[in-house]
């Protein structure tokens, strides 16, 4: 296949976005993206979206998109994966890219997760998960990654203050990033008095509701320099994977098989492995899952992930800054966009380009992200020329 | 690209299929591909479905179908534009292959339309159309598809009796697919004297509410001959565009641009013109639907599409024989599933098994599969080798 690259970024600040439309809240940040990357046109689209349809009343988004994008007739589509939707929308703009379908290609990822009332948000969200035997019995998503915190915390001696640190640590990171939803900062006490949402998670430990999108620019690597002024960051490396979607089906629920595995593809495709990672953008949707992912990714041993922010290795001048962005946590985490949002971060960072929350020298940025408790994830690596 | 060819199909019969759960809807007919291509993995899938949150309360079904089918941890992604859902699964599959990211890879689509009450199943489909402009204004397709046919016979004298004569051919057709959810012959006046959904559509120009799903299996072209014992069915051309999502939008409505630039790209991959292809599936979701697409596809001059069904021509042994498998109107319209229904379809027509609806000495078949009022489409040639 042909080498990809990444040569345009863009997304706004997220938030509770009332005063705009799904398609608005889609358009604004591909054209930042596109006016980024000084293209005067795109070929095609993708579209990583989790349920329009239950949060926004609205399928059929690829059409919509490329429509009031002003795009039309170029192809667009969505895709899904649950909160993966967003990398996995990356992943198929670099085989289209890769493929010679087209030369110059827009990843977006788009969430409107407020226009509901009551539980709806919840029940959207729930969809992730298997709606037959998880949801039908009452389980939600906080519910589930309480009981891989409660697996992992007796299983390894994982602390209730570990899991604080995570939530400290990226809000610290996100109060420098002016497009995070929840831009500051928070300290160990907060996170633990917070209230409690399903024992041990409290509310600082689970990302918020949020509505943003966020958008890339990819062409031929070998084209990159002619079509764009930005130093070109390349694709290294792409994976995906797949685990159960029901968490009781797995054999160690606090291990993220899915994540290991999409990563472990992305390193082989870059020839790398962790620690010629110089940073990573995580999904951390609640503190654990930052923690059992730093452990799937290869970053920390298993069982150790908990030390990951409590010893301050994954803070910014760590061993393996996790999360410069803020992450899900304090960025904010609109399902279908987060994904995209990710390689926007990783791109800037290797761009050098995030003031006081860049990584210094970065120049191997790794994205990783996921849906349900793990039953998809998408794992991408991405290197400055 | 590598070139890619189709080594298995899959379906079961469509209908209300109440003792099946969404899982095993799609399941059982991706089991029948694998079986049909005789492969003993899968090595991705891409799995089309309009909208399983709105239907079924179930997204994230990548993930699901994969953990269901016993293929996790490979790589499963849900792609969605509307109708158009199981076209575009197909393309990216295709996609998929051709860039090298694997060799065996399963194409599906699937969707369960008869779990919900009252006016669910009316306002999930609605949701292919702009929420905004349209449906919170009371439109439904029904409504905008009468509005189309009221235009092309306002234009071009397109009548009432050459609506009915499309039903009444594909249900002949249909009556011959053991496949189909309406099986049975219908004539010229039981269409025009059904019941009345949105003036001159009767309920026997609309395509019904239907569970179904399919599946096709892709892999290279030249590994094909070693992988399965079917004759491999090589993809020609792949073309997918969007148009407004919004019918009032265009500038003609009684046009269906998205199709005629999907089938230029086709046309133009392939190296064919339309009076190369032996026979074609359309997206016939109303009588109207066929009169426009097979204009749009180059069959027929703009407007003259009306005379298709009604002077024979798309007729089994016309010049271009239209829905040998019976279409959306008989084989039903299980949104996500039809796409890929049609690859079985015309698969199945240039291997030579299908029996008494078979095209004879068909070497070239096309597919179009289309989202909304048109919105989006994609379009598919194949040929046997």
């Amino acid at each position: 296949m042909r080498e990809v690259a990444v040569i345009g970024v863009g997304m706004q600040k997220w938030g509770e976005l009332w005063e705009k439309p799904l398609r608005d809240v889609f358009t604004e940040s591909a054209m930042l993206a596109i006016d980024d990357a000084g293209v005067d046109k795109i070929e095609a689209m993708y579209v990583g979206c989790m349920s329009s349809g239950l949060f926004c009343g609205q399928e059929h988004i690829g059409s919509l998109m490329a429509d009031y994008l002003g795009v039309a007739p170029i192809p667009s589509l969505r895709v899904e994966t649950a909160c993966a939707s967003g990398g996995a929308a990356f992943r198929q703009a670099i085989f289209d890219v890769g493929v010679g379908a087209h030369d110059i290609v827009l990843a977006g990822g788009v969430e409107k997760m407020t226009d509901v009332d009551g539980g709806g948000a919840t029940f959207a969200l729930s969809t992730a998960a298997d709606s037959e035997y998880e949801v039908y019995h009452g389980v939600t998503f906080p519910g589930l990654y309480a009981m891989m915190a409660v697996a992992h915390m007796d299983k390894y001696g994982t602390t209730r203050d570990q899991l604080a640190h995570v939530s400290v640590k990226n809000h610290k990171n996100g109060a420098k990033n002016a497009h995070a939803q929840y831009p500051f900062e928070v300290t160990l006490d907060q996170v633990k008095n917070a209230v409690m949402i399903a024992d041990p998670l409290t509310i600082l430990d689970c990302s918020p509701i949020t509505d943003g999108a966020a958008a890339a620019i990819v062409c031929p690597l070998d084209m990159a320099k002619d079509l764009s002024k930005n130093a070109p960051i390349k694709v290294l490396g792409s994976g995906q994977a797949t685990d159960t979607i029901a968490l009781h089906d797995r054999e160690d629920i606090a291990w993220l098989s899915a994540v290991e595995k999409a990563g472990e593809e992305a390193y082989k495709q870059a020839g790398l492995k962790p620690s010629d990672i110089d940073f990573v953008e995580v999904h951390d949707c609640f503190t654990i899952a930052e923690i059992c992912v730093i452990e799937a990714l290869g970053f920390f041993e298993r069982g150790k992930g908990g030390t990951g922010a409590a010893s301050g290795e994954t803070h910014m001048g760590g061993r393996i800054p996790v999360n410069p962005s803020g992450g899900l946590k304090s960025k904010g985490h609109p399902v279908g966009a987060t994904g995209v949002a990710q390689i926007v971060e990783v791109t800037k960072q290797l761009r050098g380009e995030c003031a006081d929350r860049q990584c210094p020298d970065a120049r191997i940025g790794m994205a990783q992200n996921m849906g349900g408790t793990g039953g998809s994830s998408v794992v991408h690596i991405l290197g400055s020329v």
